[in-house]
């Protein structure tokens, strides 16, 4: 030992100094060279189209092309910020659920994505967002077109990003069901849904709302997805939960719940502040624009409403649970921020501070209430998935007709329509599924647990 | 324990529903104000101020407005980065503590951003920065101002990603703390604390500085808060620490340390490391303007800075772990990036590289120190939150005065009134709620660990 | 043990304070220059080059000023990225191994970033760029300048914010070795290659490439570093492992392969998350700059290609694991993940969607076929360092040749000296620490876990 501490003086310092001086001398002869290299990247417009534009390689950017780069390049952040609620999904997932199940609800939320990007990109976009280029299959074309259309400018996003932010929020709605189905469904069956979902159902509902369809024409209003995400991701997965019917022990014989708790809190807490940090990309990145005046403002108001419907929903979850449970109950309050969450989401922008904590606060009793219902009913949903995404992604909807200065009667209908459309869609899914004897695990490898039973691994080893 | 949970689901509910209701006239009030926030998505100017600007419809944002975007959207940026922090310290006071204790700590992590959120935009942010429309109770108004009173332009905020972003700083204060009052203070109590301190004690000092208040008017100088949050934390645990006494069995009966482990240093690291990224909002987010040279180097320096002080910390605080411990010790090493990170929080913008790199060292060797000198006065502070937060906090401030051509008398000065004012008053409250027989938990509860006694639950569970 | 830590402290701390006093003379000569940037935030470029600009107080940014905003602005988020990237090593790597190494392991992965931050500051950048104010020993001058030599416009980057991005690829390269060589490889060894490493090796064949030398002029490409970043750390890693040997029981005396099990998938799937996320600051951010239309639009297919080539590779690796195991095997599907992303690392801006998707989907074939032959061949890679950066990035390289419409024979060349370069090289440090008799722990300490013997602590403790 004494040797590693001669030999890490002595050989840092010579390192160096050997580095230093063999380099300089070279380094030095290639400056010139190097400086053109930094700025090189920068400006070959000259052989785009073929033509020789020679005056125009050092040209700065003109203001249209500044706003272009700055909302692309925002709306490319809010993308990345969405993209991470996945490690949210996955550790709150994983969190509230036994360990002997952990990795295959992991593998199922990597999957989403994985299975979601590639068939979002082949087909789900382009039946949402029907449009030269995108939907290989649609469209007989590549997926998503590579290259942009229209001449840049403030609000024209690039085909690529504006996919890729979408993409985004089809695997979020499909990773919400494997909440409410986990501990025993097929993991072959799993990605069955997952494709389904990801490139078909909800790529036509979401076309009926944010493609241009009846429902937006009939002037049905979700800013950033209560209901075009979170409810079809909600009711779909109460549609799994259904057809599956709950886990081995979940209800005693004499139908009384008993409680499967959660393996892990911190993984769980852990992954709530992911997807709050996440949401940040979900609801100000909808604004899909971020210059001139009106759209900067916006987002500022939209984050700041997402900010207080997150909290007061915790607030009201912990003040319930407390009342009914005599204790504070930690699940009860992530659930309820992320309850707040879901519900501002289709109104953020459209809402003051003061109806976005009214909106939260209702959220936040909601996930209490429609918890303990489900418990009533014998449904099993291991994470809340119904109560979170599909109670308060409907009154999200609905919020949005008090609040928000829509139709009201516009709102219930869209709030009805399409959370019934994924509820209805899966249910047959599923039971086709399950038909075919491929839905769920036996009762022998759910007490095995998924993990080695369908993995051949487990998510903890000791050693 | 009954009373409790109903007497604070009374009081914050009630305290909830009368602000709302209060509000929502007014609220309603504004409606065609607001409105044009709302619908400005679709790029309309035209019913600003009654006016029918047809035309504008479709006018590109002038350089005025892009500078306007950038600076916002940047600082909305940084907010989110800042509030990715409250996981990292989620994670790290887990971690560094008990497992029987986690579930309580986290829920006060989670607890100190939703009530901090609530209360700073009811009170806070109006105390901290007086100014039309901030501040319910204080103004007579909303909590804070959802419009935009001036024209837009560079270096002019949006108030609500203000105040998102002085939000976040506020809940970071109060978090501090939970590190320091791990395992022995009761649930219900440190809601009281979270509340206090995010509502009033933090936002007076902060005012005292940020809003330009008497120690600004003196010249004392706090770029990013390592006075204004990280001391006023700190110093606030510390007080919290001394009233609660150490926790059963850190000392023996002769007096004698007993290192309490903490439980999971993964989950540690992780904290460490996110919190490293969330300084990226911290600091570069503080200078609070982007678009012009200045602002744009300014930003620059402060990120490469404050990556250099956390590095040099945390290599300075190693070393010294093994010379003194004959054996490189992780949680040293993760404490000397925090307090390089806290040291060069308020100079960021004033130091060179070289000097960043000193601030580092010195603050990894005081953290050190710091930590082995509580042991010796028998001070409990189970994450080292007042060695991080409190002296590395007042060694920031004071070394602005040193490296950061700013009056050392002054930066002394302030170093020293501000960490004197949060110790004061929060020792007092600790007093009085510790009279009160309500601030630490009994013996036979702190045995069993607070998430059974105080939450009916455990982090882990098996299955 | 005592005279390593002595000696050690001593090297480092001297290292440090030559380094600073050296350069204290030369900043405080600066700190007229240095002011301005301080001041600046309150408005002034009044005081600039000692004239007085009165009327220019409140002159709004330029045009060429708010591309100069965006461009750093977007860069500085892009580096925040990319080091974010550190914590998803430290989870990857802790979680694929055992609970004993855990500490070590992720100590190993906090002293890469420090000790890399630091000498890539001092040394290694001004190595790699050469350039005026880059390097303090080669240049006798700070490390990295603190001020834009040039006026600021679209594509001109402050040299702070360049080293920041710059540095967070370098100690990328040096992480990704820690995979590798864990659960047996000595801690302050692991300091000395990685001192080496970030402040040396790294620099000089970077330089290659990015710095203008001889493969740049040459015509070999490689974008954001599928050689220069992941073949480096791959195939240094490759060096130590073999250097090493297998962990003890890793083969059985017949030489059969016996797995040992990482310690937790859930804190490894995360990791793998903050990685992908962390990508999207590795290749968008590489364009360096984001004004101008073919910047923006370059950035915008970057970030989709970087997700489809993940995503595709992470569906192959889940396919063939499923074909070869009967059972899908998440950390199969992780690297998958990950080699998807090494593999689109070099050309993620040359190619077209569907090319990035065949890239993908080579590489997570590949990174199954690398793992499975290293067993074949008894090297003990405990996370599949080698598979994914190794393999994978030699793939990016070549692929790059193939699709990107660079010349294969040159890609071919680049992406065999490079590695090689790395391989030679640090197989002889590895053999000279060997020689001393410092590289490796005794098989007790092994056994015990290096979290025991070489840090006196454990990853978790009961209670």
């Amino acid at each position: 030992m004494r040797l590693t501490a001669l030999n890490t003086g002595l050989t840092i310092t010579l390192g160096f100094l050997i580095a230093a001086y063999a380099t300089s001398a070279f380094a030095f002869d290639e400056v010139e060279v190097e400086e053109t290299v930094v700025v090189a990247e920068e400006g070959s417009e000259e052989i785009i189209e073929g033509e020789e534009v020679v005056e125009e390689e050092d040209a700065p950017p003109t203001l249209a092309e500044v706003s272009y780069a700055v909302d692309n390049v925002v709306l490319f952040i809010a993308a990345v910020l969405v993209l991470f609620m996945q490690a949210g999904f996955s550790m709150v997932e994983a969190g509230f659920n036994s360990s002997k199940n952990s990795v295959n609800i992991m593998f199922k939320n990597v999957m989403d994505v994985c299975v979601g990007v590639f068939l979002y990109w082949l087909i789900g976009y382009g039946l949402m967002y029907p449009g030269e280029g995108n939907g290989y299959f649609a469209f007989g074309g590549v997926g998503v077109s590579e290259t942009l259309g229209s001449s840049p400018g403030a609000g024209v996003l690039h085909p690529q990003v504006d996919w890729l932010f979408q993409v985004a929020f089809a695997a979020t709605a499909a990773t919400i069901v494997s909440g409410a189905v986990a501990g025993r469904m097929k993991f072959g069956s799993y990605l069955v849904y997952s494709a389904v979902l990801t490139g078909l159902i909800y790529p036509v509902s979401g076309y009926w709302k944010w493609g241009g369809g009846w429902l937006d024409q009939m002037g049905f209003y979700d800013f950033a997805g209560s209901i075009v995400v979170h409810a079809v991701g909600g009711f779909a997965g109460l549609a799994g939960a259904l057809v599956l019917g709950p886990r081995v022990g979940r209800y005693s014989s004499s139908g009384k719940p008993q409680a499967i708790p959660g393996h892990s809190l911190p993984l769980a807490t852990l992954g709530v502040f992911i997807l709050w940090i996440g949401w940040y990309g979900f609801n100000p990145g909808s604004q899909l624009a971020f210059t001139g005046q009106a759209n900067t403002d916006a987002t500022m108001l939209i984050a700041a409403n997402t900010t207080l419907a997150a909290a007061v929903g915790g607030i009201l979850a912990t003040v319930l649970s407390w009342m009914f449970f005599k204790k504070p109950d930690l699940s009860m309050a992530l659930n309820g921020v992320l309850a707040g969450l879901v519900g501002i989401t289709a109104n953020c922008d459209s809402v003051t501070n003061v109806e976005a904590m009214v909106i939260g606060a209702v959220a936040g009793v909601l996930v209490v209430l429609s918890i303990l219902a489900l418990d009533k009913l014998k449904i099993d949903d291991p994470v809340g998935a119904f109560p979170v995404h599909g109670v308060c992604g409907v009154w999200g909807g609905i919020a949005t007709g008090i609040f928000g200065d829509y139709d009201l009667g516009v709102q219930v209908l869209g709030s009805v329509v399409i959370p019934a459309y994924a509820f209805v869609t899966m249910f047959i899914l599923f039971m086709i599924l399950k038909s075919a004897g491929v839905l769920r695990v036996s009762p022998e490898e759910e007490a095995k647990g998924l993990d080695i039973t369908e993995h051949g691994m487990q998510a903890y080893s000791a050693g």
